[in-house]
């Protein structure tokens, strides 16, 4: 399989870089939701690359167009399908790479799995661009979870070493998260933001590119959502974020960090709050225990590895004459993508969160 | 769900800590496959509780029965069940946990989830007991994959901020593996072990526990072998690494590290080596591009929580009474499970690699 | 895979004919369900073989042993595991099929499949004998179901074409069905059986068998469950069902008598009963539309081949002398399985039914 | 979930009669497979309605458009997904079926699962026309199936009772198969064609319609696919034949017939041919076994109901009035689907066999 996921709410993403079109079909969405086209248009207008100078140029309308699944704007409960047309080509700057992979790019990879047959132009399937269609379900899913008071948001954690202000893991507030998830480039800190660019321009002046983290939380989830051992929150949540490309690293709660806690520290100690909800002191455990949701807030980290396209010149292997090579990678490629990677991890914790609650009986 | 993983070989655990067994049904193991039984039992010892100052006194005899799936040793194809009784157990010490759940541990959230009917005792399904018939069905898949050039080993990578040296992440010998694999606190440098037990005795004398890190390799798997987004090895592995009581983080290659890194640093040059094969000079990205295999030693840390059971009084609600309480966990604990989760994370990656292989029609 | 089904009640089925013991894992019941063991007992009996002379004389005590999933009797949440020892058992009755493939039987297929490590001993993991694990977990299904006022029941419909009468469609009582649900041969019209029951003895003195149809109805089922497409109710019970072995066909409602019927008969036509019920006037459909239950009886058919053992001497091939060989089976075999196959056919449609609801969000 | 199926290739179906457009999104196809497009047009026309004076005068362009997962006509490894756009709509024809749910439609079926907001416009999601993108996906598998030497065609065996001469199990030729599949209405012996084109202009005479079933045939699948239970072929095609609209029936082999049979006629005696191949004497089985391919001809027959759509006034209930009420449906209807069904049941059928044949490692 490539590109399906879910049990009860499943996505399929289907297209590459430069195929026709791209799109998801999203089987087992709930009845009678009300999507608001706007809002999910400003979901995808925050992944879209070409509107800041930390970005790639390409330009994209990444208008989608949807095909079936709403009728007057409303989930039918059939397959709700999003198709989005590619427009801005340019197949020529790609041409080499299936001679010479690119390091750090799936173009190897993608030619052992399928025998050469792969679709190497922009990555083909393995494109960043397919984090499109996955923003659009995230972004319809986002609206089914806000209608039941469940927040979603994330703010660039760190770029290149440099650390945004975590959440305060037992008081993140449906506000911050409202105004981080509309922001291109979310930071709880703007100062924060101001050394990042700082630190991305800087790659950029060296034909280079950084990584970063991506914080984010989920509030308003009902505690008792999931289950033990294979079945947890965290296999969910993990199972979708890593098929986000570039992302090499996931941790909840205090994640690794906590290997350097005591339990005395790290154990979170319950409380009855004054309108006698079960609460923790601490939220070292991100909101799950035993794979199950506590009711405080789900949070983790995604660590995303530095953009592989880069315009230095770089070893690899010349496939065809099976010897080495060398490789310079031309066309637009950002020096760093994790603002807009900030959108994508929040629209695969709104699909992992559906899912989690259907699951769980408890959509 | 609670306890099924995997497509193509399934597995099935079962049991609680003070249910009458526990056990493991394993579906779809390709049939022929002798079985080493000692060798199985090895594994399992290295997970074994009792044996050794770092660990809880509670002794288990674990030694599995199999109920069918071997012919003389052999598997037929049909599902392999093994089941371990259940002896030792102190029920008692349990009683006082349906009502004062314990910080950081899945009492409250399974409470939640099961409306109480869960079964407490010693943690129920919930229990790192339950990792012993994952660590069954690992060394079962170990040995189908050691028939075919794989060896999984891992090593304690840090215990309370004590490090082990790493792997060397493009030279890993399978020699080395191979000794970590049989060791019951396996580490690279002698001399990190002792700092290491240091660490852990020191909890233990504050009644407390202390959290670490299990870096563990795969070599010899093919290249090609995984698929895009949400089927890629990190996918896989992370799925049932989680799984993993305890585990609150993981990462692939350089993972949360090539947050902090340049692409320049962070891309694998290919190149082709004396023998004509295809490597890659650096290995930063743990073996997995795109979330197929590059060829290269598949390598990730998994994050561990100090263990939440210590026997300083804590803070908790009382949930009968609707309020605030105290809690002095009783029984015998690790001080730290780190060393004893080793051969577990080798384990669940056993298994995973042996799916991955499965999915990718590579078995 | 083999022998797992179901993704909200997952169910687990392993061992052989001869293998130490066999069983069943069930994964996914909801918590807090009271199961009456004596209940579950009576199911177990009715698929029992050695109790009436149209079944084989080898006896089993097939009590199963719970390994965990109940606390005091009743569901944890937890899988259920149930285990039963295989104690009457005569190997060297099939030493020579593994030389000498049984007509009619998986002999030959699972050599195929399994490159002849399969475990031949009485058919293996293809013998009937898995179907007793398949009626415990019915059994604590159908528990579940009665307390949510859905019953199940069953009747050899035909045997070698002597048919009993069938049910009434738009009025099938709970109070026959449950009638039918203890009974070891359940008919509606007991003369049928008279006549079934020659025709079977018939075949016992030629040395033969004889196939039959189980017909089975689900009563109290809401309406609104299932899915369109391949998530259908019918795709459901069908794929459940053709797991029982020596099952070649399912109907349902008028099923392949349907493809003789005209629109204008075949169209059940709706209307309010008197309590403001919907309700329809036939019942063709067999309780489902689109996939999706009306809340009329589920009703469905499964056809049985005959028995494959026979005493007659048959003609097959000797795989080691890759020869033309002939065969006569010995040991002790059912001249007609159908009436201990309708315990095992009401099984699978109570795990159908609990899994249909539970991915409906109606459990 | 609604229309997902497949381990190893998946496909998602989506749209609805009137929604902008349907498709199919295939994920899992293997790599490097060359599609002939105007072959897969050419079983799109053999569905495709206004051709016959058997079937409805709707008229559908049907041409898909291949969003991506084909570079230069040959499959990439990736999703591919064809759409097809809905251009011949009357809305209004169907305004009256939310009031007046229609007898043995999925109208009051679909009201009940989605609470009323499913689109109700020609059957929205449940209407026949889903079954050009089945088509079209098994176009494509097809093709795949034909390059492994794997032959599926199916002919209308019986039409309101009257019947064609069925496949002789054991000889089924590729070039019948061969000659069927490219028929808009395919029987064997043209006599019978008459026969039933008789009886369906009868029925539209009479403003009602009739039932019929659809034999199929897969020839050259290897032995030793499948597997026991529930992973068997029989489970496997029956799960996707079931999602064919109107489809309440399926056996294989001698099927419904076998259950008045005795085991001396319907074991199928195995022998070696002249070129050491082993054959059955005859094919009661249906190439089927266990669960397992034999090697013989995968023989199955799928029962359809009468088109529920009759233009005769019919009972129903007016549901916003909670009364019972009249219903005459208008627009255009086929008086009998069951010619056009054999290509959706052959497409079926190559789906199922290709996923067979990736579930067994056999592609």
């Amino acid at each position: 399989m490539s590109s399906s996921w879910g049990e009860r709410v499943k996505i399929s993403i289907f297209g590459g870089s430069h195929t026709q079109a791209i799109g998801v079909n999203v089987d087992g969405l709930p009845a009678g939701e009300a999507i608001d086209e706007q809002a999910v248009l400003a979901q995808m207008a925050r992944r879209a690359p070409g509107q800041d100078p930390t970005a790639t140029t390409r330009k994209e309308a990444d208008t989608p167009r949807v095909l079936c699944g709403l009728l007057e704007g409303v989930t039918t409960g059939a397959p709700l399908c999003a198709v989005i047309e590619n427009t801005s080509q340019r197949s020529k700057d790609y041409e080499n790479l299936r001679r010479l992979p690119r390091p750090g790019h799936a173009d190897y990879t993608a030619y052992l799995r399928y025998q050469g047959h792969n679709d190497i132009r922009g990555g083909g399937h393995f494109s960043g661009r397919l984090t499109a269609p996955l923003v659009y379900a995230g972004a319809v899913c986002r609206q089914i979870l806000e209608r039941r008071g469940i927040t979603v948001g994330s703010h660039v954690a760190a770029i290149a070493g440099e650390a945004d202000t975590g959440f305060d893991p037992v008081n993140v507030s449906p506000e911050l998260l409202g105004r981080l998830n509309q922001e291109y480039f979310p930071v709880i800190d703007p100062k924060a933001q101001e050394k990042m660019r700082a630190k991305i321009e800087e790659a950029r002046m060296d034909c280079d590119s950084v990584g970063g983290i991506v914080e984010c939380a989920v509030v308003g989830l009902p505690g008792g959502a999931g289950n033990p051992m294979f079945g947890g929150a965290e296999n969910l949540f993990a199972s979708i974020l890593f098929g986000i490309p570039a992302v090499k690293g996931v941790d909840f709660g205090a994640g690794f960090a906590a290997a350097c806690l005591r339990g005395s520290q790290n154990n979170d100690p319950f409380y009855y709050d004054e309108s006698g909800n079960v609460k923790t002191r601490t939220n070292y455990a991100g909101g799950i225990l035993g794979g199950i949701t506590t009711g405080m807030p789900l949070i983790f980290q995604a660590a995303f590895k530095p953009t592989p396209s880069i315009a230095q010149e770089q070893d690899t292997i010349n496939l065809p004459a099976q010897e080495n090579g060398k490789l310079k990678v031309t066309g637009r490629h950002d020096p760093c993508i994790v603002p807009r990677a900030a959108p994508v991890v929040e629209a695969a914790a709104c699909i992992a969160a559906l899912e989690l609650l259907a699951q769980s009986g408890l959509l």
